[in-house]
């Protein structure tokens, strides 16, 4: 597959300088790059690149339209056109629709003509999956669950029963909808399940990364609204709400009931308690705590800075008495304000 | 499925005030429930709706008595009420028992004929499943496993050779049970694998969320106790004890060889180091690191507090240098406390 | 299975003090050992179990030679002599070679005729797979992925299409390696996915755990270098690379780009932010994030030491004003040394 770059701006827009008629087969990097590839600057760090590429054509902003003579397409957003040229470069390979002799498909299901269920898949009784849709090899889909269409399920992806997913979804292998929240009672020494009888409703255009976890509901339902991407490895606990086109890096852990904002972003390993509601436009720092809610849109961060392990040995120790440190320099202050109100009054 | 106040007091105990002949077939909250449905308060803060509900019946504990003239089941703890009754209205769905022609079961394996082995699930060789255990679709329980009776084993688990699980077990997909211990000896600066030769034994009445993992032991085995709790995608690493009723949050990682008590309970995306003892009834808060034994019951913390980035910035940068502060105050209170004492000489 | 030490010896090497005709079938520690089981004193803090084991033999350093009258194999490095010892005695059972009835294989694989896929495992189109490589229960392996020999694939592992895998690969249950990186990009309102169009290339002698994910490249690839031992829940993103013989242990989160040395080793639950590099031999400290690069071999660390709650909470509270603090001090030494020139001035 291969594309000019006339046929490209045709397609995703743009202004080509130099000669459109240079063919495009694939995107890479300015260092990488040959003759039949086009890369792209997003990052001024690599401005020096640009002299030396020996890629084919170049994706630029327009600040850079003059940065080059090599065949180019200036756009606004180089960054999301790259993306696109890549997507164009890069489609989903073709799956040919119908369901595999290994797949086990329940009564009542309705599956599209035009979608497709891998080999040894489980769909259940009354699931609905849409056009276009794949269920990857050993994929495990509960009783009345609905797909939209053009999903793409990886394989060994599992959602329980009853769950309702928008169009496009992508979800990638491990991942797991739907399982039960977290939800105990202390009886008489026992803990007793409480039964979690809500779905995980997600919208379109959501992507769920390699073993992440959204947990069901325990009466209402687990919500992900339209636009959200979640990196690998995540746990969504019941009840969550995640807001429209957020997006959530790989190992968050968000506790039940927290209701997340529209385009937040949330940085690795970070987690939010329960029952909190974090505002639109919020951004997290990696590996930080949130343990209040946000009102405020944004940047937030709870790092404790790393240092060799001796120098941090010596510093850390203090933390536990920082409540200390506060009261001495308190008193000091004090000793100080006496002594210079004495010298006043003896002056 | 639905039942009256009294059929539910009759079967779960609790005192009816009001119409005991109100029929209820759903569980829900104050906000949401219908004359259909039971609701609960359990919180004082959701005390309010308790006079604008629609539910046709409530659970109150005995200080709430009269806060209301719905019907009504008065209890010792409405919480734990609560979770009974909606067990009550949600049983498990009904699995018909016996082996999915597509399931693969080794030689010698011992099914109870009231179990239940779901498509695509591999049964090894000489494994014993006792009786209304279900093993969902696409399971894989190595040779020589033992279940008990009434596991639920959800999709895509996987329980490695030679593990013991007693009655009740719910696993939820993605958990693994027994995969190899992190064990590995430096030789000559390559790593050797120490081979991982004891086994997961796992109590009764256990939960195990979705994508937790749990090693088997070196040489001796990893427990889990009865009645312990685990969300998801928790690690429990090699030759760990976690005692009786123990409820552990999700993402949570134990090292090696650590024991822990008895009704602990340890918040999400904690961590305690290996080759430590936690005693019974200690609680660890979220994200904290646990780094040496605890001897005592308690609350246990080590939270980083979160703030504005900027905010964040301009203090942490002082948590390298927390030694020298602490040292120039000592030296202020050296200089200040001579000057007194010069000042009481010179008097 | 049992040898002799003298056999032992003469597999392993070491020197055999005492009966070395004692036959031995399994290892142990001291104090569980009998006397037809090998124990091991690799940690000074067991020295006086050596006096009470009951182990048939046992395995010591050069300075423990005489600390016993025990038959015993003396080894300059007695942890990976151990650990020999038990592989030698705990093979990898034998599996036959052949494709399982209900495994599914694509047009043009090329299995060795040594190797073997078991049941519901499922093999793309094109996959080459080495002599005595073993393919799990439930695996599914992409189309044209190519396996070295000798491969450990246990039940569940996902590989996805066009990855690289070396000799001697152990992954357990639920890894999933090559799934999609988290690749997105803003464009009016609506994140646009990037395709992944690297791959992931694993040299020979890895092993990885339980649930561990490594994603494949956005335009390189993820490389894991030779020797590599990964624990289990890890996630390590697009386009990292892990030098050889690095250790990692469970739940560390590595982002995008970043690479790292060889002979590293880092602790659980840790973090490692994108675009950095870290040198040989460097250690990090469980539960630490690292974010910066670091390019001097040594130990690092970032935690937050653990105390009650309550003392926690009177400590903490002065992390979001040690700004202040810090300022307080500064002031009160500016005071202070005004009034010792003064004093100065005036004496």
């Amino acid at each position: 597959m291969s594309y000019t770059l006339a046929e490209i701006a045709a397609r995703i827009g743009g202004r080509v300088l130099g000669d459109a008629g240079v063919r495009i087969s694939q995107i890479n990097t300015l260092e990488r790059a040959d003759s039949s590839q086009i890369s792209f600057l997003t990052n001024s760090k690599y401005h020096a690149q640009l002299a030396s590429t020996n890629a084919g054509a170049v994706i630029l902003g327009e600040a850079d339209a003059d940065a080059t003579g090599l065949p180019r397409i200036i756009s606004a957003n180089p960054y999301a056109y790259f993306a696109k040229v890549s997507a164009l470069l890069n489609p989903f390979p073709q799956t040919l629709p119908g369901v595999h002799s290994s797949a086990v498909v329940g009564e009542g299901a309705q599956i599209d003509p035009a979608a497709s269920i891998a080999a040894m898949a489980v769909v259940g009784r009354g699931v609905i999956i849409g056009a276009h849709s794949v269920i990857g090899e050993g994929c495990v889909i509960g009783d009345n669950v609905v797909i939209g269409r053009n999903a793409r399920l990886y394989p060994r992806v599992v959602i329980y029963h009853g769950c309702v997913i928008g169009d496009n979804l992508i979800a990638h292998s491990g991942v797991v909808i739907g399982a039960d929240g977290f939800g105990i009672a202390m009886d008489e020494g026992h803990w007793i399940k409480i039964p979690q009888i809500g779905r995980v409703v997600i919208g379109s255009d959501v992507e769920i990364g390699a073993n992440t976890t959204i947990d069901r509901g325990a009466l209402d339902d687990t919500v992900i609204e339209d636009g959200v991407k979640l990196d690998n490895q995540i746990q969504i606990a019941h009840n969550v709400r995640i807001g429209a086109h957020t997006a959530i890096a790989g190992c968050v852990g968000i506790a039940g009931s927290t209701t997340i904002g529209k385009y937040c972003q949330i940085g690795g390993s970070a987690g939010i308690l329960g029952h909190l509601k974090i505002a639109d436009n919020v951004v997290i720092a990696a590996f930080s705590l949130i343990g209040k809610s946000i009102r405020e849109a944004g940047s937030y961060a709870a790092i404790f800075p790393f240092s060799k392990t001796d120098d941090w040995r010596k510093n850390a120790v203090h933390l536990r008495h920082l409540d200390d440190m506060a009261q001495r320099i308190k008193r000091l202050e004090q000793q100080l304000s006496k002594q210079e109100s004495l010298k006043g009054s003896t002056a």
